[in-house]
């Protein structure tokens, strides 16, 4: 029962997250001419909720809510492969359930493809970028017994990323597999997702050497 | 004398939640063209303020402030029929007054009302997962003996909600009953009011099912 | 010798309190021609800069920074007349210093005075609440011994309370003596002035009197 | 190694640092005609991003990322002739490379020469005022062992300085070197650099000397 809360607690986090992420970019855009302004609606309400979601669910399941965080688990030993599974599966399906959610607040087609072309290789180095900085502030925060700061460096690091990074920062191949679903301000193409998940795990794994490196 | 002191927390706390919320609403018309920037200004206004609210309140009332909070806390046998129905009628007096006295700071007739329809079952949908939300990080952090972070996570779940939520979060009976009495940004057409309320007591029985269903 | 060091600390605070809010209120409005964006960069840049100045001066002196915080100390018998003296004399000669380098910053003549006449029972009205609140605040969080979170309590109240209040919070007598210096975005007539700090000295004591009632 | 890992950390704070100025500026002027809403994404990717940088270096380097920061420890003794030339050297290396990451990324030339002119004794006052209180912060906080808070401290003053400083506050000699390789919001022509950090040497020498009085 212990492992089904925990893949409940997943479930729900990476489903509000991704309902927070595309239903803010929806109200946003409903809101202002000005992108800035949307952009900043949308982080702040990312950074807001992310905190939160976080806070509440870590001592359950950890709040991954991202397969490239519950992979560098796996490469430490921390975790166990079927673990992995489980949580991307569920990750996954909640990513996509969040994305239904927020179509319908806004009264959208419950499911739709996004038509948001995102590529070329500057945006990969900042999904890179972003998802490098993720992995090294979680591992650094672990090793210094500082994981009561995780959801408040998290969020920060999110809320910076999504103004620094040419990509805004999806950091995580679930919610971008998510994001695929509403063809709204934060959506995704579905022919721009893979290039995105290559870059965030080659992202996770430069964050993993840099965090390694600095802790020799 | 003890119970005096918890109603008048309450009615205070309420009442500034309230003129809080009408009053930067009717600031930010005032201010600015952009509803991007508008929301803006009242999402900052309610979440510097309700994280202070709460913070002072907290010792001497609990600061509820709403009463599906004092709802649910009656379903778990934390309080009294007799407290739940003196907390929401304070808590609905103090919203009421809230309202007049953000109309009387900006010159509006002290009593007015609302003729902003909001309906529509996608948005009772959004008041669902706002009062959800917050019932559940309520519960979660206080089984988790975090009462301490109440303040900073209902505010910043508030903060995520009034932009990624299609109603913009009212999830508050009380502060519902107050926003109909001033015919301005945050206000609500009486005949909203109703549908609003039953999502918000919806939305707090399901967060308190997810609560327990996540701690079995 | 340490009572000079609180009253350095004092007019330091106090000096950099108003060229904060005077500085950032000409920036605002050098930039943009939206009046809520300007006010929201004058809110982000006083709530930033308000939680480190009474972070690092509170040990020193307390970090009053307001004639009416200290008024309060005497009232409660926690400071001497010759304290409220210096204190408030200081504090007005730094806040008065801040909109001179305020001035200096942006070429404006070094000491000009205001045009913008702020006045209107409901603007006393604003003053009167956002004083009141600011008293509660500081006195609560002293008597529940969580001295603390007086920095970020604060500065989250004023935070709010500059969009939420028709005056937009000056809540400060000294500060408003300051802000009579600057012919900017954050001025007020010198005519303006003193049913301010009327309505400032009022809402202090009924700041204080719901501490007593809340507290019986 | 430990020297080669604290080396290692100044250089990818101080180039993450710069990455994050140099790129929200360029996002925030690909994104809004505002000249205040720009300014609020680049003040908020900055905040946001160095709380987490100091947070997260501060045990492996101290999260210096600033010659003057450095140049003040020096002067207490607290670190050696040698420290200050090496920090401040990968200080340097780190922001220039965190300007060609920003350019990298957001598809400019990998190596620009800013053309925006930053000139004026306003400007240079502006620059003084920002560095002295950074530098009488971390000071103050210091001596009060109060180390916790210096990420938010430093990234609040910062935050709040960015929009009331005539500067918006550089406030550091090697971000401001590295700000000279984009041609874009956040850039410095060469010209302006010198006297840029002659102010901030300057003011670092004052705020110490603030820091000195204030605790005699």
């Amino acid at each position: 029962m212990k492992n089904l809360n925990r893949l409940c607690a997943e479930f729900l986090g990476t489903c509000l997250l991704v309902a927070i992420v595309v239903g803010s970019g929806i109200m946003a855009t409903n809101l202002s001419q000005d992108i800035g302004v949307q952009l900043l609606i949308n982080t702040v309400s990312t950074v807001f909720g992310l905190i939160v979601l976080i806070q509440i669910l870590a001592p359950i399941s950890g709040a991954h809510f991202n397969p490239v965080v519950t992979l560098i688990e796996l490469i430490q030993r921390k975790t166990t492969l079927s673990t992995f599974i489980q949580f991307s599966a569920v990750q996954i399906a909640g990513a996509i359930t969040g994305a239904v959610l927020a179509n319908a607040m806004f009264e959208y087609a419950l499911i739709e493809t996004s038509t948001k072309i995102r590529s070329g290789s500057n945006l990969y180095l900042g999904e890179i970028l972003a998802t490098a900085g993720l992995i090294l502030i979680i591992n650094l925060l672990i090793a210094q017994e500082k994981t009561t700061l995780i959801p408040a460096m998290v969020a920060s690091w999110i809320g910076s990323a999504y103004f620094f990074t040419s990509s805004t920062s999806f950091a995580n191949p679930a919610v971008t597999v998510g994001r695929m679903f509403s063809d709204s301000f934060a959506g995704i193409a579905p022919g721009s997702v893979l290039p995105f998940i290559v870059a965030q795990v080659v992202g996770s794994i430069l964050g993993f050497g840099l965090f390694k490196g600095l802790t020799r």
